[in-house]
């Protein structure tokens, strides 16, 4: 929905709105894929993740950590929410590698190593809603382009430690779909079981079990609750009343 | 510099290893416009500020906020600086206003109104070093463009109720000049008297004076040194052995 400006105020809006402490972990939408299109640098996906090369960590740093990044700040301040945008390289936020090892080569993709809770800890006590965008350092010097499922996932984790946490992951369809063609079969509760036996059926497909998988490892790691939905439900999926809710077994 | 690797690499590692309390503030240099130009966005220039219609800004906060800001914090982080990158959005650190009443339309450009102390105070008595860049906001969802001189200024001025302050500013040539043409005639002392006697012989002109302005009006507001030159010169400008410095007349 960054990509669309009205539903992004639209939800911008009820973010701001919520009376807890929040963190907002945004990714890049298609403006990316624009950006590089217009440049002429190819983008290149692979199993759903992109391939960064130099030029297009340029790409993504510019459009995440620049464009979208303050422009949701800005809203948010407009909104009345004193929104904190940053990076995982700003104050040592996020720590990753270079991923290595894969069979293909990701170029600048990085796997998180530590979060600094401390520094989140602190922003979120004086007051600032931190808006993070997946772009993070190897503390070399070096930046690296992260997953944003991955980096939400982590976040959470880290701060489970200090606070009760609940996370939301937003995308473009109402949740879980039974039948990835009627967004009208979402499956309302999801056990690890069940997503077994869907992963087993080919239900749930590649797109969405990374979204899926770091969903039920942060339940493990502590987070208490995580659905998944539309963004544009965000009213209703806190409420409990849409998207998929995912339960620990335990 | 920020268009050079290296000499910004160096100047990096120095700056890294002052032991002072430091804040950095930065400009885009010519990578704006490099961006303006691949992407058919044509830039305009009106005595020496950028016109910033919608696509500049979207311009201008990629590459200031993102890519400038993003690569630099990165560095300093490989240089054991823990640096914390942000824009004046961020925090609501730095409100300013769209710039109207000037004969010219320069577009979403901003004027600061504001400063906000307790934040850049927070960051740096935590260990942090600021690295800011001059996109701002009004504080109603607008992002607006800012001068960088300025933005240092009006920062510099607010913590001087806090601090012990020092303002360098740092470009390409070696201080202010008695002769443009050469790089030797530079101006070691320059007090407020020999400023307006320079101004009115043309001897100082267009592109140094709003700098210079910016700079006395810094120290009338409680700054203690202001000093002028090449980036690359950094340890002998602290040093007191180049650059220009500026003699507060009181």
């Amino acid at each position: 929905m960054i990509d669309d400006e009205s539903a992004l105020n639209s939800f911008l809006q009820h973010f701001s709105a919520l009376p807890e402490k929040k963190i907002l972990v945004h990714g890049g939408g298609k403006l990316a894929t624009t950006l590089g299109t217009k440049l002429g640098v190819q983008q290149t996906m692979l199993d759903g993740r992109r391939v960064t090369d130099a030029e297009t960590l340029k790409i993504v740093t510019m459009v995440y950590a620049g464009w979208i990044n303050k422009t949701i700040v800005s809203i948010l301040q407009g909104n009345g929410c004193n929104a904190f945008g940053f990076s995982g390289a700003d104050g040592n936020a996020i720590l990753a590698h270079k991923r290595t090892g894969s069979v293909a080569d990701y170029g600048f993709a990085g796997d998180v190593d530590a979060v600094n809770p401390e520094l989140i800890k602190m922003l979120v006590e004086k007051g600032y809603t931190p808006v993070i965008c997946p772009i993070t350092h190897d503390g070399q010097g070096q930046l690296l382009n992260t997953n944003a499922d991955t980096l939400a996932q982590e976040i959470v984790y880290a701060i489970s430690r200090h606070y009760y946490t609940e996370l939301f992951y937003l995308f473009e369809k109402p949740g879980v779909l039974l039948d990835a063609a009627d967004e009208n079969s979402v499956i309302s509760i999801l056990d690890q079981r069940l997503y077994d036996e869907l992963k087993k059926k080919q239900v749930i497909t590649s797109g969405m079990i990374p979204k899926l998988d770091n969903a039920f490892r942060a339940m493990e790691l502590g987070v208490k609750t995580v659905v998944i939905g539309n963004a544009s439900d965000l009213k209703e999926i806190i409420a409990g009343t849409r998207g998929t809710r995912l339960l620990n077994e335990k």
